[in-house]
């Protein structure tokens, strides 16, 4: 086997996933994203069905790409007419990628329910589109729609589309599983099956609607396939498309197939998240590889056993695709990993001391009223600190008022008092903002930064809401995460209450406390 | 093939998924449900490790439940002790399960490295720890630790480890990979092997940490494993366990299979949404089979070709696992997604009508701000009643004011005063509550239920934030999403804004609008 070419398709096969939506600029910035993973392929819209996409091909085309073609995606020509006639493939055209990729179908069934037309004028559209694409220099990628089905209804029709295409001049089929419902045995013997008798290079494209995406794309690469379409992070139409994160690494890391530079490997996780941030998706928790939690040992067994040799719990080092290893604190890690959590601040703090019992104690007691601080290290950080080594406030808040406004038919926004106490001094400060967390944010703010002028260079990144228990809705508890930079560390803090200003209050103060003990170099030697 | 058991670990492997925090009360109704459901074997806890374990394992002994025996599990015994005086093994007896799982070490490295004992002394703690169990009456099954990793790196040592199993009487044994990083083709090769050679009834366990614990398990089964251990949704240490959510219809669906009563598969979506509840986790919308978005169409062409006949772009029937069809309103869906939905409530509305091009043009606008309709139905159905059918508004906020107060040591929650005008009435009333949306709605339900007293049956069920763009962390758009029942109905609104006590104003007064429309009949005959 050589090496795999990888086609992604997040920014059209992707954008079709439900509660996924990429503006213009977000395309542009993913694109230049793909290209500097190194990715062959980005297919990035379908100019004929989205006038959004023809604009954004138009913007694309002054791009300075190192690694990757674009594609341009449409759909074979109307059945009926000639291909010069089709505004689609006009479309597709004029979109001025190197390559194009158009779909046509292999599955009678479709052919009769969906197209309605004759099998012979179904080949037809397929090979004078293709053919029409090539007479105008561009690479074709034929999608070969709903093949796995089609093959396994009746391989004479399947195989006669595939070769419209090829005699059309098509460079590369791609078997296409378009429902999602393909089974791997299937998969593997009929990717086989095609490739040994097929002229040009195979590619494949799987959906997730079996759970199964990642591995058939696996077993097609070992059954001859060439190039594998998927998306990035899985986005896709339905339950997702094969997702590129689990199966580069798959292909590369653990079989020894080449599909992007080393050194861009190393930064998988990095790109993983910059992609899920122009989507505006969080990353999930527990996605193979990238995720948060992708190394993350909870088990007290597990992370004993990983603090012994990393091997003995881990597939692959978490280093090759740029995560990292994590032992979240929670009840099951129990002791073990606490404790070394909080050896790691304070090396002298004896594992079985009376002050690191009664702090798993408080941690235990935290957590049943909603606190996680898997996500939030400095809340922990800070918490373990105040226990063990104890240090004078760095502020007392005496009250805040906040208050909330709409009148005369619009939102006023809101205001914040804040009297905070700093040492002897008394401080009285306004705020205004859009809401009552934004304008509380800006008045201690500004009281503090009277006192520790280094705040100033604190910046809010993240704020994330959590309802704790959504029965009760509005009543209900919440959790607030405050993700906070001082141009250098990035620090995320956690604060639970029945209000979310309190929530709120709680995660900022601990963010400005963390960010003043920091700066007053506060680990023990 | 016979049909194949379900050895469901959600309870204790899944427990062990960061972010995953079972109470007591969580782990016995995840018990009822897992018998509901026709799980077979429920694996529930590890008493050996966690006491609150062996206090649920006395608590569910009194369930009485119809399909499911429960296990507890543990290790085998520990090194250079006998068996009677293992702690670990003492709880798992004491749990009173009928059946036990025990893990025991099958990979030389670990021998090696974790446990640093001799390769004998390994085979002795499997073999002694199985019989002990036996002894006392017990159903055992043994699992057999990085199974995979062991019989790749050593076949004589892994096949000893389960011969050692074997001898002391284990009813099953469960071939583990424990770290998730498996191959399909390793995979169907070593489970034929071992089911061709072992006396007794093989079980799989698999890992998501190569994105293939479906695949895995599903050719494992091919392969002959008469059992597969796996958790509901997925949950587990790391990426994960294998999903049974997918491989139960993947068996009994796909491959004609039987897992679970036929009519309990027809349930599987409403199960898998309890079990997320248990959780307190959204249910990923992606989900397959389960999930919201599983049989969502939302590019255009897709929905049309659904619209013409579903199976054309669906593996399966939606209803045969308690799914259903859906067809998101977005900007890819197109005309013809969003028209369907019109047309149910105006039959009467033309396609190419000024009004729904109007409609159409409006939906994107608001998208674009950060409105999403595909979970807020009620929100949408609003927008179009009020735009093709105008009505005169149920009531008018004039203004409402609300005062947020941290005071001597503590939050003391929320006050809003909110004046509204029905008909030519003005009515001012005062609400608290613990924050200030919980306030404002208390307010507004008081003033309107004086004129509206329908309104006295809503609740609001569930209350979601989004953070829109976290980059501007506390001062970016917010999307609120409001459940609500009048205990009939349950219906989703939304609401964006800067402000999330102006966002949350917004999908309150449309669930109340909604609510009111609904009460005075209003759809087109």
């Amino acid at each position: 086997m050589g090496p795999v070419t990888i086609f992604d398709s997040t920014l059209r096969d992707g954008a079709q996933g439900t509660g996924i939506a990429f503006s213009l600029e977000d395309k542009l910035q993913a694109v230049r994203l793909l290209d500097q993973i190194g990715i062959q392929y980005v297919e990035a819209g379908n100019p004929g069905s989205n006038p959004k996409d023809a604009e954004f091909f138009h913007r694309a085309a002054k791009l300075s790409l190192k690694n990757a073609k674009l594609v341009s995606f449409g759909s074979t020509r109307r059945k009926g007419i000639r291909v010069e006639e089709d505004s689609n493939l006009a479309a597709v055209l004029a979109a001025g990628t190197p390559c194009c990729s158009l779909f046509g179908k292999c599955w009678k069934f479709h052919v009769d329910k969906v197209l309605e037309t004759s099998y012979e004028e179904n080949f037809r559209m397929i090979e004078e589109s293709c053919r029409f694409l090539k007479s105008h220099g561009r690479e074709v990628v034929f999608d070969a729609e709903h093949f796995f089905d089609g093959w396994k209804d009746d391989k004479a029709f399947a195989w006669k589309a595939l070769q419209a295409a090829v005699r059309g001049g098509a460079d590369i089929v791609c078997l296409c599983d378009t429902n999602g419902g393909a089974f791997p045995k299937d998969v593997e013997k009929i990717v086989k099956e095609v490739v040994a008798k097929l002229p040009v290079p195979v590619a494949v494209h799987f959906h997730e609607d079996c759970g199964m995406a990642t591995a058939n794309s696996i077993l097609s690469v070992l059954a001859g396939a060439a190039q594998i379409q998927g998306t990035f992070l899985g986005f896709g139409e339905r339950c997702g498309n094969a997702n590129l994160v689990e199966i580069i690494p798959n292909l590369q890391v653990k079989l020894g197939l080449s599909c992007i530079p080393q050194e861009e490997l190393l930064h998988l996780t990095q790109r993983a998240k910059e992609l899920a941030a122009i989507a505006n998706m969080d990353l999930p928790g527990c996605m193979p590889y990238v995720g948060e939690n992708a190394f993350a040992h909870k088990a007290g067994m597990h992370a004993a056993g990983v603090l012994k040799s990393p091997r003995s719990f881990e597939h692959v080092d978490p280093y090759l695709v740029g995560n990292a290893r994590r032992f979240p604190a929670s009840e099951i890690s129990g002791r073990a990993v606490v404790l070394e959590k909080i050896k790691e601040m304070f090396p002298s703090v004896g594992v079985d001391s009376q002050e690191a019992r009664s702090l798993l104690q408080e941690l235990k007691e935290l957590e049943s009223r909603g606190y996680q601080f898997e996500g939030a290290d400095a809340s922990f950080q800070l918490l373990v600190r105040k226990r063990l080594r104890p240090f004078p406030p760095f502020f007392e808040l005496l009250y805040y008022h906040i208050y909330t406004d709409y009148s005369d038919g619009a939102d006023r926004g809101a205001s914040a008092t804040v009297k905070v106490r700093v040492g002897g001094e008394i401080q009285l400060m306004a705020g205004e903002g859009n809401g009552p967390v934004n304008a509380l944010d800006q008045a201690l703010r500004k009281a503090l930064e009277i006192f520790y002028p280094v705040l100033s260079q604190v910046k809010l990144t993240d704020y994330k809401v959590r309802v704790l228990d959504s029965k009760d809705a509005t009543a209900a508890g919440v959790r607030v995460l405050i993700t906070s930079t001082d141009g250098k560390d990035t620090f995320t803090t956690v604060g639970v209450s029945g209000d979310v200003v309190a929530a709120s209050w709680k995660a900022l103060e601990d963010s400005m406390e963390y960010l003043l003990l920091k700066n007053a170099a506060w680990k023990e030697r």
